[in-house]
């Protein structure tokens, strides 16, 4: 079973033409923080211990939680794949509709997997699987709905991928003992590239996470990168703010298109648009890439635009439909 | 269980100094591929499935095996993680002396491992892991010995991380069923933080190694870079040359100092020093590093160095042993 991950364009260019696309499929920031030269040596070496330690202790910052509950991965996928297959395999409850690599890595690992429309629907499973805020609707549930959860589950996994706009929903800060938190460097940071994210989590999880993964899950350049961009609280402010504005000029471009929001997160916005494979081909026409969903016929996701020419050829594209 | 990989020379700087250190722990290409700059779409989006079948192609021309034969993984060592998780335990026979990073994550993942000193001895295991040629002394066993093994067991493991220099050795060219071949791309492009490596094997059992590591298993970068690296071979043709001269210099070297060389391939020398710990630290005390084994008392190992200054330095410090 192999999700659709949105991206990728190259299926979309084969079919509308080559040229310069605007790809909104995904949610990554496309105002990336600005990499600089790096070091040589985070190309030659073995990634180090001493790397590694100054990505966890910046992340660590920035999540609001103890070092020793953070462990770099190869980009949150990884996680998802490597947790189903940690854990003794039983009934699984994952929050739906939402991003589907949940489900189908706990089904190919063995779980036999339920979804649930709510949090409070999932109580007695094995491991229960929320994402919140939720992709790609935003529907968002306070910490303590899920520390509730938690105590009602074996475990529970929190996918708080696009947390970092929304930092208040996060249970970082005070991780109960059988929560797993995934993080991902993608979204916000805006270097999907480099296969970083993160796992959040009391140290005897996180232990046999990081034995599964090895001594070099992650890359120098990303360890590298990843510990300069995520101390950069200017920059990060500055994205903050220009997301906050971004979405509601998106929606109110939308709503003039004859769309209805129905939902998102600063990362991305959603849009019951009646007919989503005839926007998304319209769209595809001005080279603007976006995102449908296997279980509705009418939500179409769009990333945020990342500066005044794609903006203007957006609003250009929206104003055909 | 955490295996010794030499490197990160962080613990031996603490105790001989800050400096330039010249790390000879390692296996790694000290003059690596010379690495330009990077489109920044390597860096911003998803890694493609067009950027991973080109580096498919560039490493199947390399190893010399089908292009629906090979699986980029971010690195061997994620591999060597991997394959023990993925098929039913059992009994496990690893060769020895040898990479001790094998033995503990077949432990890890609950197979019962036993060493052997040679292949023949293997026969009747559900999996056997033989690294070829071996480190870290060099033996060599011909393909035709490695595949009469692979008709005796469940299925055979090998680890051709120093092949590069040896494509004589390879099963690539006709992989058995039930064989998976490591390689790994830092010993000879030397670019380690890359964390690159492939596994060769049939189809089905890489659709499931596929499966367990994901659509993004590697990096933006490392695909990109590994696919211009392995192309190159003019560069290759110099450095299997630069390698083979810098191995017989190092043995002239090391037998002036008194000691007896005990194997190595042309990447990394294994010598006989009579007393590993006083050579490994007189040696550190010039600022450069080598690697002891808990094996032996007395061997020490040494990868090959850049260039003239590091050549300069190694040559005065063996002289004063």
């Amino acid at each position: 079973m192999k999700p659709d991950h949105g991206s990728d364009t190259g299926g979309s260019a084969a079919r509308f033409g080559q040229g310069a696309w605007i790809d909104l499929s995904t949610a990554i920031n496309r105002r990336p923080w600005p990499l600089g030269d790096l070091p040589p040596q985070v190309w030659r070496a073995l990634p180090t211990a001493a790397a590694r330690d100054r990505l966890i202790a910046t992340a660590a910052a920035w999540f609001g939680c103890p070092a020793a509950q953070v462990l770099p991965v190869a980009g949150a996928s990884a996680a998802i794949r490597m947790i189903p297959r940690l854990l003794p395999t039983g009934r699984a409850a994952v929050i739906a509709p939402s991003h589907d690599d949940h489900a189908a890595s706990l089904g190919a690992a063995g779980w036999q997997v339920s979804q649930f429309a709510r949090p409070e629907a999932m109580e007695g499973a094995d491991l229960a699987v929320v994402v919140n805020p939720n992709n790609p609707d935003g529907r968002e549930w306070p910490p303590e709905v899920l520390a509730r959860l938690a105590r009602r589950v074996g475990h529970l996994v929190v996918d708080e991928s696009f947390a970092d706009v929304r930092p208040d929903l996060s249970l970082a800060p005070a991780l109960p003992p059988n929560v797993l938190v995934l993080r991902s460097f993608s979204p916000f940071w805006g270097l999907a590239g480099l296969r970083l994210g993160f796992v959040l989590a009391r140290p005897d999880l996180l232990g046999r996470l990081s034995d599964a993964a090895g001594p070099w899950a992650v890359n120098g350049p990303a360890l590298h990168v990843g510990a300069q961009a995520m101390a950069d609280r200017a920059w990060a402010d500055a994205t903050v703010l220009y997301h906050a504005e971004a979405a509601l000029r998106l929606d109110r471009l939308a709503i003039r298109a004859g769309w209805r929001p129905a939902g998102g997160t600063h990362l991305f916005r959603l849009y019951d648009t009646g007919d989503a494979a005839a926007a998304q081909e319209r769209l595809a026409r001005a080279h603007v890439w976006t995102r449908r969903f296997s279980f509705s016929r009418t939500w179409l996701r769009m990333g945020i635009p990342g500066g005044h020419e794609e903006w203007d050829r957006l609003t250009d594209a929206l104003r055909k439909i």
